[in-house]
């Protein structure tokens, strides 16, 4: 296993416990919200929004105690927007991370109050937990934080993909979807997990900003080559589902090669963005790698 | 009009501007998930809350400034849950402060993240502008904000709601749940407001939060009243509809007498929480007053 592999197993090992730790347990009431909370939560996912946290944080030198708040808060406004994308009224998905998603194990209101109330729990630990030297600054992590959630971001590109279903978009059109659909929040995710740290001048926060950008970037054209090649039992999700849907794609407005040409060209662009802070951004360089040349 | 007609007025009429100038416009990309937001969270509604935190601001001296800004975040949540709570999957709603609800007017998908990014645009209010004097004490506020709107908030007590529909449930059991659904926000509310002004001690705002206690209780109940008396031409929603839906109610529970009987000893029980206040504390009399006889 490389030192990498270590690492990223160490960290999502750390942001499952801190998630479990902070989730308000079963046995709390009212139960069954928390089981869902939990069950969406939990034991899932590749934790890349976490790994980018702490990644960021590694640069910045912050504590572990503030990076795992940090990335159980970010965990959680993402469980609670695949919540809601899986239901019936949005992607109506069945199977997430080779589970039943929430309303089906669940039920409709259960799945929608869960996602809700994640997203609720987000900001309450965001407010809670000391995770920056200066209130003001936390202030700003939050401001940041909420704004990539919000309209102007996750939500609102939500909204326009589904508004896109079906219909021909330009290649434009779908980055600025993806922008705001997966981008905004993987690019609060870098910039959340540097400002627990010491604090960087206004010149390399837009590096680590420019960094973010083309990783969010290759996220999304990186799952939409899996989901063109892959399979339900790798991927854990529903294979060629948004061809089936009629879903703008990079590979069906690019092709699958030069879908994957332009995954290497972001990968490039995200480390040049970085290369001039050494040693210390090494992770983050082995987390943009990784989200290229994974396989599910 | 009573000089506290005047004043309700004016507060709606701060609020109402405050949200129109916050909410993103129309003509910003996505138009039509802005459209809901706007179209769910303006032009209606007793701004109740909005009223707590303007009546509570005023008690410790807080700036209109900061006291709008938290006023229309309070609004937003609030709206946000009206919006979730019409879905199908919830109360199955079709009519709303006298217009039809969100996924009517535009359409479930739309309705769903119209809530989502209200509840995110609330935390960016709260943490982007200054509210309180110190950044500290706004964390704190955000903190109790959230932990309001959240699962053992108002997300708990509608997951409580829903599972209690055709159930036999005991008072303490419906009190419970009412203190959660809409006790939660209504404590934050005061809270809130007062938070914006000058620090009071713990016991003052200990008597606060009894005065919210007592006031958000008796909401509900004349809720029920008038759910049970009133027609839908009053109410701007559909009459009757607990009772049809077989929801337990103060009604249900007590009887209509015993239940107006209720809620007048709630009312005299905030009155006394905040008797020692004086002056200062004459709009929070006049408000429980206006929430336990008000007619819609």
């Amino acid at each position: 296993m490389s030192d990498f592999q270590a690492w990223s197993r160490e960290t999502a090992t750390r942001v499952e416990s801190a998630l479990a730790e902070l989730l308000p347990a079963s046995r709390i009431a009212p139960s069954r919200l928390h089981d869902a909370m939990r069950y969406s939560t939990l034991g899932g996912g590749k934790r890349v929004r976490a790994m980018l946290v702490f990644g960021a944080g590694t640069l910045t030198q912050a504590s572990d105690d503030r990076l795992k708040v940090a990335a159980a808060a970010v965990e959680m406004i993402h469980a609670y927007s695949l919540i809601h994308d899986d239901l019936p009224c949005m992607d109506d998905d069945v199977l997430r991370r080779g589970k039943p998603t929430c309303h089906v194990e669940f039920d409709e209101a259960t799945a929608l109050l869960a996602g809700d109330a994640l997203q609720s729990l987000a900001f309450q630990l965001m407010s809670e937990y000391k995770l920056a030297d200066d209130a003001g600054v936390q202030l700003r992590m939050i401001q940041l934080f909420a704004a990539a959630g919000g309209s102007r971001g996750m939500a609102g590109g939500q909204a326009i993909d589904l508004d896109a279903v079906g219909k021909a978009i330009t290649l434009p059109e779908l980055e600025y979807m993806h922008i705001l659909k997966t981008g905004a929040l993987i690019r609060a995710s870098v910039l959340l997990g540097a400002h627990c740290g010491k604090t960087l001048p206004q010149s390399d926060l837009d590096h680590l900003d420019r960094y973010a950008k083309c990783v969010g970037l290759a996220f999304q054209v990186v799952d939409d080559i899996l989901d063109e090649e892959g399979d339900a039992a790798t991927l854990g999700k529903t294979a060629g589902k948004d061809r089936a849907n009629s879903k703008p794609t990079y590979t069906s407005l690019m092709g699958l090669a030069e879908a994957k040409r332009f995954a290497r060209e972001l990968l490039a662009d995200s480390l040049e963005a970085i290369a001039g802070f050494g040693e210390g951004a090494t992770r983050l360089r082995e987390i943009a790698d990784f989200i290229v040349h994974r396989e599910r």
